[in-house]
């Protein structure tokens, strides 16, 4: 048996943090049965570790606001792993939970004090020191930048966080965030697939290249679509000859793939549960996708041609 | 009895003039028959100016170009007034009118010559020196800004305004003006309401905040929906419990702190004719609505979480 | 008889090159009996010159991969008149064609290789030393802006091109390759006229004139809309009597001039094939359309008065 390919390695901005190329989205981790107890969450760790997935993706929100302290008894269980590992997590949204009480109506808090709340609970949670990247989880229209700039600096100069960025953002509130900040946003995390290509006209990702910042991507595989029913027709056909061409396990993979081949080095988020399916994904990394390839994907996946 | 409430006053921007939190719309002056003779219109500026507002908007065409001159007239009954005010006007849009007998069809003119008459005809119906705010109506497809810009200067070297501004224009068509002026733009009036979301979303906002531009709003109610009809279904009750928890006596000025929550500090416009009105809008700038009531009266006015 | 009007000339960046007012493009030649052959096309050639017309619109794909030869046929017959002209061209659309068996679906590449071929073989094809204005035809959401930016560089250190551009991008996509580059993009050639007025609320004619680049024009007739079936109802009405009063030979001619109109200095694309269109439409050139004509064809063009 060959051994597994090892992901490679990518930092998110000339300034910013070195990721893994891949990274393992924890969202769902509470939803598998396989992965709600933090023994087999360890084994999911250490399966990404093993494919060099050394990235993990958290919020605050994350399994009704469970996520993180779940992740924190698996480390709890094996510290070590805490030293081989990136983590983001996120905050500002804020649910209507029985774990939040106070929460009337689904809203954003960006205020100082949410943020700073937010993260001490995400330190605790997790049981770590230091938080590599934590990102604003959704555009705040009550965001007083001047408050979330001076909030993002006293964390970064306490050591809680090392970099900020922001997610689900457009150009415009990117430029007013960055306009207050003394560092740049590392990355901003967005949904783009090969099923939710409108970003690639939008503007983010001409302004992100231009910025020499990498997106991290949310369902990079269409929210799981490409793995729930393979698709039929056209994009059910350039698929399958495609994942020959390049002997990739299936559409999930060659979804992974494209994405990997824009010039702005995205870094997708995995939200798989399922072990077997990390090797499978990771393979996406050793692949070049040819031009054409790439092209044939996003015609058959669009029913149409470009322009 | 209680005295009313003062509003509080802003500087649209850090170079910018104050106005007062609050500003009286003159458009539709003339449509109200206690305010179409000049003495009902003093009696109006009294009762503003009882409130702490201070600051008055205009535009030439308003009336069919008629209510600066009768809003002149008023002024000209008391002229000890006009210290006690700021006031806003507008050019460039070319109406159809019996006034304008040269106009064929409804245009908009931001060449030199039309803004400075604009200007002079606005000085010598409001009977005023100087105007402290100027701002462009609507974006010119055919404004020229190299021309737009010196006329702008040189207006603001010979005294007759303070300041230029914009209504209705986009990001990038403030981009453009800025680039060739000397002075920043002061504000950019536009329509937002609880009923007209939409630049929350279009990056004006966000724009706007990172230039530390405050907007003037018009129709912050909607275009005076919210008192013509009150809402039913979930918008009606949730504001009606949210006037009830603020002291607000209705839709009108619950609609009115909904703004001035925004972090931008926008300075809403209020086209009311009605002496009483006044004191109740003006009670909205005594309250601090609470970050999950600005979210649940934004759900109940789309009919849907936020994302 | 009157002698020709000859169109004026002008700027596409104040360090950019000069055209002339109108460009003949070259993009349905080999459709027209009449230009198939190299004496047809120097016919239409001397007949654009006599007009002032010495800027022509190529680009590698027209005529499927054939119309660049053939233009270069008719300069080898006269080879004069190359020293009389300014050439245009483009790169990065890669289309399904017997001339290009290697391509197995649509789609661009702006790699650094096919950008250099494609310019080689415009070069040899067109017979000319150097292009004066390069573009990339479509945005192509696998640009490298760094990669992009040295090859043009390199290829106007070695002569190869003058200047360089874009067409068919919005202004996200100009200020990402703007970034890398030391030199200023000259224009961006897009698509505009009376039947498609988008440009004139995307924000692209804003930037462009914040960035003084005159864009070029692609279908300023509405793809030839204007001259197969003449405009009915109230755009058709409006049309013949400003025809009528500017003197001009029907709708064709006045698109143009309500193009030239434009602050921003646009540089209208001819794609007609008939030599007697020339004169009729260089005839434009001379018009200055009265601002509220301009207006009056918009709101005939749109069915709606400016807001």
């Amino acid at each position: 048996m060959v051994s597994p390919h090892t992901v490679s390695r990518r930092a998110l901005h000339p300034n910013g943090p070195t990721l893994s190329r891949l990274v393992w989205g924890a969202w769902r981790a509470r939803d598998a049965a396989a992965l709600a107890e933090p023994q087999g969450l360890v084994r999911m760790i250490e399966t990404c570790l093993e494919h060099g997935i050394t990235s993990f993706d958290h919020a605050d929100i994350y399994g009704q606001y469970q996520v993180e302290a779940l992740f924190g008894d698996a480390l709890r269980l094996d510290p070590a792993l805490k030293g081989r590992m990136e983590i983001v997590t996120k905050c500002d949204i804020a649910l209507v939970s029985s774990a939040r009480p106070g929460n009337r109506v689904k809203h954003y808090d960006t205020s100082a004090a949410h943020i700073r709340a937010s993260v001490e609970r995400s330190l605790a949670a997790l049981g770590v020191e230091r938080i590599d990247v934590l990102l604003l989880h959704r555009p705040d229209p009550l965001m007083d930048a001047d408050e979330v700039a001076r909030t993002l600096e006293i964390l970064v100069a306490e050591g809680k966080i090392a970099h900020a960025g922001v997610s689900n953002h457009t150009v415009e509130q990117m430029r007013l965030l960055a306009s207050r900040l003394p560092f740049p946003l590392v990355t901003n995390q967005i949904e783009l697939s090969v099923l939710h290509t409108e970003p690639l006209e939008s503007g983010i990702l001409d302004h992100l290249q231009a910025e020499r910042i990498a997106p991290m991507i949310w369902s990079p595989l269409g929210g799981g679509r490409l793995f729930a029913s393979p698709p039929e027709g056209a994009l059910g056909r350039t698929m399958a000859e495609l994942c020959e061409k390049y002997s990739l396990a299936g559409p999930g993979p060659l979804a992974i793939a494209w994405l990997l081949r824009l010039p702005v080095r995205p870094v997708p988020v995995l939200g798989t549960t399922s072990l077997s399916r990390i090797g499978e994904l990771a393979a996406a990394d050793a692949v070049e996708m040819e031009r054409q390839d790439w092209f044939a994907l996003l015609e058959a996946a669009r029913g149409r041609a470009v322009p």
